[in-house]
């Protein structure tokens, strides 16, 4: 491995990365039907009101609410119903003073009335006249225009991650279309003489292709778009070939590597002649997943995952979050799913490494335990035995049993 | 609203409910890549060891560890190296007694050897000898048959939820096709003669649709396929129409209702009409949803939700992620997305009802602020201006500004 790269701390080798990437994001426009999850490309105002009308939240009556001053159960007010306002349409209705109208939850003021009155508040007398048994103040029970929005007033910032209230908000606004960040493409390659496609029987020494969809999986949690391009041997002409095709179909390219010293050299190769500035971090303080390559091609981020699936598991999933997060614009990324928990077993480390270690979960007397599943990198179901991630930070030589941890949910 | 139905706390609702629903789940067979979030529909067995042949965790030589021990830098053992172990081809090699063969990282141990030397370890005599500067145990950096998995070994039950390792950890095994529990396909049925599409343009006293896009966006969040239904006016006629052929055409049925005492009887009705038993819940101690309905009819969950946006959310949120698990037969739900929070201001509640509080999250001095985001439930910019929910429980009468509270993240 060439040393003229130092193993960076994985936050400064995302900033090294980071400072060779555009900052701009490529847009495009979905309904906002579709856009659940989706990261808004530019600043949203409301141009209208909401809501447009003053809306009852009761049903009862529309009233004008200095003709209910003074009511109460022994000297109610008396009021002459005029009318119903139907939902929907506009109300013929002009409540004068005296008067009131039927309405329901959701239904507009008539003009003229200011407040309403809750039927159980109420008591009818004839078929045209109420008694009142309680006073209303002005804008009692009523939500005004722009209560909910005020036309002009900022609704989102671009960068935004969407959630299902958030389209109905738009929606409410007939914001029926989005300018958003259009998903990012990775391009996964897989490599190694010794892989093969998981519909195959493996022969002696060959093993099935894992890494390919794991990496899609994180790929898909992070809003790209997986784009899987199989699996090539250990031979610079061949690899170089698929991973500039690759590229040059996608915004991202992630090569899951094969794990000796001689294929590693080989990515970075690769990655150095696919494009300026080339490998830019080879070799992260992090354990497992010290291998990593990060580099950048003509403005495109490409990824060397150490072959281990545990490993490349683990970079993937600490890198490709915000690398993908940052080329859709993303402004605060969302809270990762996690727990506090107890550790069970002491967890070592050395300083000057990040150490991310497997942990399955036990939930006992209402509180989470966590236990380090240690397993060599080499072993995928130690992942799969995994609930989530502890992290050992760079300058801590290790956790202790007993030491409340947060778990990073998988 | 009839009184024969007792308002119930969610949970208790909830229990009632399912136990109208049949407990199987509908299954179908998907690509192992397709299945990442999608639940297992059986148990799995490992149906062969994972890996197949031993390999080496290091590159160096394949050896026979008696034949280093006692191995050290001023007294190494010397060994013949016999060739070197190709990536994923069979290796005619054999170790015999003072032989080494070259081998890579997840490479094939040869027969003979049972343990590797890293190359670090060693120093190269001629082209056919090395120096073994420190001795080796057997198995040491090899990693054995079946020390991933087991043939025979219980893989995963019947509800696990699949995750990205899952996905590389079948493939692993070559399990590329999988029985998963179907997506539920949940008709959203819209009503309101209020109520308009996104796209018109509202005249007085009219509103456009919210709740099929909040809805929608919650049912895919579960797991769940959203099949809008569209917007129906408030007669039963209509409505039960409507309702009926949305039900014979999904696995569930949501009716974002009117909010009105007369829309809501409407709603009702149609639950009761729909199929057996019907109604079974009508009236939840929640704050906002109180006016909740829950039904079964001939198997399928049908839910009528209050028509304010928040309280529609708020109930969709609390019921549709367990009924649509449920359905899916997920064991064990994924934690939620929270964080801890310290409360800026006081809640009040009422004893007997549990109040779900949205509110606003800040973090200072790493720490996170939750501010409650107080609002007549009609506003659905409560909802998209908040970050989370607070739940006051069933017998608090309140919270305390100061008081750590846990915040689920929308």
């Amino acid at each position: 491995m060439p040393e003229m790269f130092k193993v960076l701390p994985p936050t400064d080798a995302l900033k090294v990365l980071f400072d060779q990437l555009p900052a701009d994001v490529r847009v495009e426009t979905v309904s906002t039907a579709d856009a659940l999850d989706r990261v808004l490309a530019g600043n949203l105002v409301a141009r209208s009101s909401l809501p447009a009308f003053p809306r009852s939240t009761m049903d009862g009556y529309a009233v004008r609410a200095a003709d209910t001053f003074g009511a109460t159960e022994s000297l109610p007010a008396y009021l002459t119903v005029i009318g119903e306002v139907s939902m929907g349409c506009p109300s013929p209705l002009m409540v004068a003073p005296a008067q009131a109208a039927v309405v329901y939850t959701g239904g507009m003021i008539p003009p003229g009335a200011d407040a309403v009155v809750m039927v159980e508040r109420t008591q009818k007398l004839d078929s045209s006249t109420i008694e009142v048994l309680r006073a209303v103040a002005p804008g009692e029970n009523v939500i005004n225009v722009g209560e909910d929005v005020k036309e002009g007033e900022s609704l989102f910032d671009a960068g935004h991650l969407l959630r299902p209230q958030d389209l109905g908000g738009l929606m409410a606004l007939g914001i029926t279309q989005l300018s958003v960040a259009a998903r990012p493409r990775v391009a996964i390659v897989s490599t190694g003489d010794e892989v093969i496609s998981p519909e195959r029987t493996p022969g002696p020494g060959q093993i099935r292709d894992v890494n390919t969809y794991t990496i899609a999986g994180l790929v898909a949690r992070a809003g790209g778009i997986p784009v899987p391009q199989g699996i090539f041997g250990d031979n610079y002409e061949i690899l170089f070939s698929a991973a500039r095709t690759a590229l040059e179909n996608a915004d991202a390219l992630v090569i899951s590597a094969g794990s000796s010293v001689s294929t590693r050299d080989l990515t970075a190769d690769v990655v150095n002649n696919l494009g300026k500035p080339g490998v830019l971090v080879h070799g992260v303080a992090l354990r497992p997943g010290k291998p990593t390559i990060l580099g950048a091609c003509n403005g495109k981020p490409v990824i060397g995952l150490p072959g281990n699936p545990v490993s490349a598991m683990v970079v993937a999933g600490l890198f490709l979050t915000p690398i993908l997060g940052r080329m859709q614009g993303i402004v605060t990324p969302p809270v990762r799913r996690r727990v506090t928990a107890t550790l069970t077993h002491n967890i070592s480390s050395a300083p000057g490494r990040e150490d991310h270690v497997q942990v399955r979960l036990a939930e006992r007397d209402g509180q989470f335990w966590a236990e380090p599943v240690f397993g060599k990198s080499n072993l995928i179901y130690t992942l799969v035995k995994s609930d989530g991630i502890v992290r050992v930070p760079l300058n801590a030589s290790g956790l202790y049993r007993g030491e409340p941890v947060e778990v990073e949910l998988f």
